[in-house]
């Protein structure tokens, strides 16, 4: 078999442990010399491919490589870009194969969500169509937790772990000021069309009646009134209400409870500030103190707090996605297969492209409890695994010590430039 | 001497540390059985006494009074209660000796910041003037640093870790996206008069250039032109721009940016909502992409990123409070004392009430940089002490595994109650 290079990119909103994949690729990838030559990173995903800025991560040291694993957020920047359809936008895709071609890339490896699985899809159909061969794996991330055919994705279990135990903080904060202050807290999390994160705040209450007392999931239409109610109730109880409340919950027509007006590229609307709009009904309807928090990009970067199951499992996708491709492996992702037993268990497996593409893993119905504002113990016991053991990053003068590249790229090969 | 009980109580905003303290006065006053009886912990701070709810800490295991040293929030319940001048109120100070003599309790420790201190002075005065002998002894907290002669204030350093850490982490995010996405990242923190908290994020910035790029004091008044004109000189610079904003910036006649109607019973406005305020402003005037995040309670409840430090300097302020006590001291509070020598070293002192209360230390100017949207180094010299060491909760099932107390209250002994 000749020597092929292999390019690799993080893709869409970044993790906390989306870099452990990308270590577990490079150092995989080294480990088998004789078929991936080099491995060049995408700048920023796969407009680093379009613009032909490659990064040679071989020029990084091996310790710098190996830091990947415990630094958050994406090493080689990320973008929110998508593709648009073979025959909509040929000469796209064709100045990925001219790229491609020019510094002999045959693996593709690509790391994000349901966008970069379709990525992936097209790469791999350009390549036959063209007559350029070229093995295209998705790498799954996405801290939404929707990707179908794989047990969860990674990213997802330290999110998870971080507003389980953020919320467990802040409510004993909130339980030490109840008699006199503040009655109310609110953590708003993300979550646009899936409770997935929301529904992790509800690990922290482990005895009947602990906080957070009200989880709002964006599977279940926002009652104003019977919010309310449901707060007054709980602070009548236990002398104060801790609630989580995803960032995408609205009213039964579909109306957001707020959004600014921002759009993205991708036409996500951009949300935040469901937290406050909460506190200012309660404010209004029942005269309590409140406190808000909005975790926005801490909860996604909180390399600190990360799950040790979560990294494990980065790391192995990424490793295993060069594993594929050496065995001949061509549009798949590599997927995470929960074993049967009690115990918790899991090994890697793989699922055809075509299948995981444009289709999302809602938050079941029957892990929301009946009233709405929990979760079920088979929610608990589906998502309790993914948050388990601490992985802490090494620390220097009191922070974290996080992998800084030298991003070195490799010299371009094609005189004319792309617009992306 | 007589054996007599000891009366302590927590006060305030709470910390991810004040329970340490808790823990350092109860372990030690076990060790002095022949002199102090039993502690009984306020539920609810002061209010605890006025109301004889008194929390017998003698009946906890020794595990969990060990287990409040890695326990975040107030175990026995805080309050934000200020008493009324002695002659203003002088009911509330003869229940105060009522409920002290009922229960025999000749030592009076009180947790707190500036306010507790006053009250804690107070408490010494009355002793006096109606002759049962009380001896007074504040213990520092504030995350707010702003306790005058102790090199700083227990709390404060773990407020100081976690908002270092999380906008470090949060940058890198942000420097991911940067490219197709977001540019700006607001990170709002805790500081209504003094930017001590908002400065520890400068901590993060360890080579020149690195985020968070800009910085928003109290002490500096708010621009508006200035600020959009630094945000976008940073975006062209370096592709983006992360900020940490102090909930209490203001323009220069005072104004807040953003201020909420609702305000406590100290007249604290109850602010929030300055993130969101400048995200629009830099929607408005650059059109970029931004997130933002308020950090509320999850920072000063974040026990599982304190800072080593600063758990130790807590725990320690409690012991040496009940030694001060057994040495017949009254009305001081004790006080961390800075070692001269390069490397940080501190002992253990002690400061009259009379002179601590009613003064707030403010952020020198000198520790602002000159265009005042930074930290100088003297200020950075004086900071990365307060954040050095990790100090990890122990863990179970993924989630920190806190103290939870019994809590069972000493039979009251007076019959009438009291209206608080």
């Amino acid at each position: 078999m000749t020597r092929r290079n292999a390019f690799y990119a993080q893709a869409g909103g970044v993790t906390a442990v989306i870099n452990a994949s990308a270590c577990g690729v490079i150092e995989t990838a080294k480990r088998h010399r004789d078929r991936i030559g080099r491995v060049y990173a995408g700048r920023n995903g796969i407009i680093g491919a379009l613009r032909e800025e490659l990064i040679d991560t071989y020029r990084e040291s091996p310790s710098t490589i190996a830091a990947l694993r415990h630094t958050p957020a994406a090493a080689f920047g990320s973008c929110r870009y998508v593709l648009k359809d073979i025959d909509e936008n040929p000469a796209q895709y064709h100045r990925l194969i001219e790229v491609f071609k020019a510094h002999n890339i045959g693996y593709f490896f690509y790391n994000g969500g349901n966008g970069s699985a379709n990525t992936s899809l097209r790469i791999s159909q350009i390549s036959e169509k063209m007559g350029y061969p070229i093995q295209a794996i998705h790498i799954p991330k996405t801290i939404d937790n929707d990707l179908i055919l794989t047990d969860n994705s990674p990213g997802f279990g330290s999110v998870a772990k971080y507003v389980a135990v953020s919320i467990e903080e802040a409510s004993r904060d909130l339980a030490a000021m109840c008699e006199t202050s503040t009655k109310v807290f609110i953590l708003e999390v993300m979550g646009r069309n899936a409770g997935w994160i929301a529904a992790a705040g509800g690990l922290a209450a482990r005895q009947q009646g602990d906080p957070p007392q009200i989880i709002l999931f964006p599977e279940i239409p926002f009652d104003r009134d019977h919010f309310i109610d449901h707060v007054r109730r709980n602070v009548l109880k236990h002398g104060f209400c801790s609630i989580v409340a995803a960032e995408g919950i609205h009213y039964r027509n579909g109306t957001p409870l707020t959004s600014s007006l921002q759009t993205d590229d991708l036409s996500h609307r951009q949300l935040g500030g469901v937290a406050p709009t909460l506190a200012s009904m309660i404010k209004h309807s029942l005269e309590y103190r409140y406190h808000w928090a909005v975790a926005d990009y801490l909860q996604r970067s909180a390399r600190h707090i990360a799950s040790a199951t979560d990294v494990e499992q980065s790391y192995a996708v990424g490793a295993a996605a060069v594993e594929y491709a050496i065995d001949g492996e061509n549009a798949v992702m590599v997927t995470i297969e929960r074993g049967k037993g009690k115990r918790y268990s899991w090994t890697l497996g793989k699922a055809p492209l075509g299948k995981v593409t444009n289709v999302e893993k809602p938050l079941p119905r029957h892990f929301i409890s009946g009233d709405g504002y929990g979760i079920t113990d088979s929610a608990r016991e589906y998502l309790l695994p993914l948050i388990q053991g601490e992985d802490y990053p090494p620390y220097n003068n009191g922070i974290p010590v996080y992998a800084r590249l030298k991003l070195q790229q490799v010299p371009k090969k094609i005189v004319a430039g792309f617009e992306t």
